[in-house]
C-alpha cells in the first residue's frame, strides 16, 4: 500500500514500454523497499523536469527523444553522461538534479567484466543514440581503435570522428569482436528475426555482442552460439543498466539473481 | 500492477497525511480503475504545478498551505473554487488546468440533501481556511444572515463582512444551527475530546454540524446525538468531498456506500 512517505520514480519517454515500471516495482516488492514507479511520456519536457524538482520525485529515466535534450536542464553531469554527453538517468538530491549514463557504464562494465580483449579488431554496427554510448564505452575500456559500421554516412562518419574511430558500409574483414546497435532482429518491428551480422562475418569473430533484449535470444546471439563463440547479450545490458539506475535511486543494489529475474519478468510481457 | 497506461493523481500539502491516498487508492482497486495515488509535500509550488502539466498527472488535492497561492497558476476556476477563492483540487484536460474547491460545494450538499431549514438563526466557529468554505457555502445554500463566531477579531471580522454576516466573539443567545470549523476535538492534537460549543448552547440548537473527522464521533457530535439533534458530521463532509475529487479526477461516481467504506478504511490507520 503507497503511503505518504513512499518516493516516487518514474521514466520519461517519448514512446514507453512497460519494461522500467516492471522492473523496478517488482524489485521494490522484493526488497521491501518504500518505492512505487511510473512510465510518463511528457507533453512538455522542462515541465516535467520542475516536477522533477517541486514534487519532489526521486529519480527519472529518460529515453528517447529527450537523452540530449534534457541537460540544459540539470545541475551536474556524472562522467558516464559527461562522456557521451547524454543522459539516460536523473537522480534528485534535496533539489540538486545529477544526469547519470547507465548504458554507458553497464557496456563499458560488461566489456571488462567478460574480459574481451581489447587488441581485438572491433566494429559496432549502428550510429544512432545507443550507438554513441557503445563506441564511448568500447573506446574508454581499451578499444582506441575500431569501425563504426552505418550505411548513413554522416551519422556513422560523425560517431566515429568524434571518438578517434573509422567509418565504412561494410565490416572490415577479419574483425574479431562484433557489436549490434541496430533494431535488426528485435521482436515485435519490421526487422523481426533479421540476421544483424552475416554468417561469415560471424565465423570470422571470436566475441558477439548485441544490444537488442528482446528477444534476449536474438538471431545474432543464437547464431553466435551455435558456433561457440562467446557473447554478451542485449538482455545483460538492459539489466545492468536498469540495477545501475536502481542502486542510484534506492542506494540498495539487487543480487545478480534478483536483477536477472526481475529482468526477464519486465521483458516477459511488456 | 501498475503500468505505462496507470493515470497519477497526487495531493499537495505542507503536512500531508495518508487518508487521501488510502481512500482513492481502495476504490481505484475495487472500481478496478487504472489509476494511482500517492501524496507529495512539494518543496516549490510552482515547479510541482509545471510537474502535473508537464509529466502529466490527471488530479492533484490541494491542502494547506497552497490553496491560495495555487490561483495564479492555473488556467481556469471552477464556481465553487471562484465563490470563495481557493482551491482543493485541480483536473489537468490535456494541459489545461482547472481548480475546484470540493470543500464547499460537498457541505452546500449537505446543507442542502439534511434538509437545514435556512430560516433559523446559524453560527460558524472558526476563521480559518475551512472556515471560508463553509461560511460561503452557507450562505449560497440560503443563509443570507449568520454569525462567525471567532476570538481572533481581524480574520473573524474579514470573513463575516465578506459574505454579509456578523463578527461576534460568543454565540448569538438562541442560535439554532452550529457549525464547528475549528480543530476543537479533534483526535491526535492538543485539542483532543474538548467540546467546541457549551452544553447551553448545544441545548438550544435543532442541528449541529462538525467538520472535524477524526474522530467521526467528535466530542461535540456525541454530546448533540445525546440530545436529539440532528447532526452533519465531518466524516460525511470528508467523505462527500473526497468522492467529489474522485468523480473529478476518473469520470467514475462510487456508490454511497463504497464511499463511505473507502473513508472509513482512509481514516482507520491514516
Amino acid at each position: 500500500m503507497l503511503s505518504k512517505d513512499t518516493q516516487l520514480c518514474i521514466s520519461m519517454s517519448g514512446n514507453p514500454s512497460n519494461i522500467g515500471t516492471r522492473f523496478h516495482n517488482r524489485l521494490y516488492d522484493e526488497l521491501g523497499l518504500d518505492y512505487v514507479y511510473k512510465a510518463f511520456s511528457p507533453p512538455d519536457l522542462e515541465q516535467a523536469v520542475a516536477g522533477i524538482r517541486g514534487l519532489p520525485i526521486r529519480g527519472a529515466a529518460v529515453s528517447m527523444p529527450f537523452k540530449e535534450q534534457v541537460i540544459p536542464m540539470l545541475d551536474r553531469l556524472d562522467e558516464s553522461a559527461k562522456a557521451i554527453d547524454s543522459v539516460n538517468t536523473i537522480v534528485n538530491d534535496d533539489g540538486v538534479l545529477t544526469g547519470y549514463n547507465t548504458d554507458y557504464s553497464a557496456v563499458a562494465s560488461l566489456l571488462a567484466s567478460h574480459g574481451v580483449p581489447t587488441d581485438l579488431t572491433i566494429a559496432v554496427r549502428g550510429s544512432g543514440g545507443m550507438g554513441k554510448a557503445v563506441v564511448a564505452a568500447c573506446r574508454d575500456t581499451g578499444f582506441t581503435r575500431g569501425t563504426v559500421v552505418a550505411r548513413n554516412v554522416d551519422t556513422g562518419r560523425a560517431l566515429a570522428e568524434q571518438y578517434g574511430w573509422e567509418h565504412s558500409r561494410e565490416v572490415p574483414e577479419g574483425t574479431r569482436v562484433l557489436v549490434n546497435v541496430t533494431p535488426l532482429g528485435m521482436a515485435g518491428g519490421d526487422r523481426e528475426g533479421q540476421l544483424s551480422f552475416t554468417e561469415a562475418e560471424i565465423d570470422a569473430a571470436d566475441w558477439i555482442v548485441d544490444v537488442v533484449a528482446k528477444p534476449s535470444e536474438t538471431p545474432l546471439i543464437a547464431a553466435a552460439r551455435e558456433r561457440g563463440k562467446s557473447v554478451i547479450t542485449g538482455a545483460e545490458v538492459i539489466a545492468l543498466q536498469a540495477a545501475e539506475q536502481f542502486v542510484l535511486y534506492t542506494g540498495v543494489r539487487p543480487t545478480d539473481e534478483q536483477t536477472r529475474a526481475a529482468s526477464e519478468f519486465s521483458r516477459s510481457k511488456a
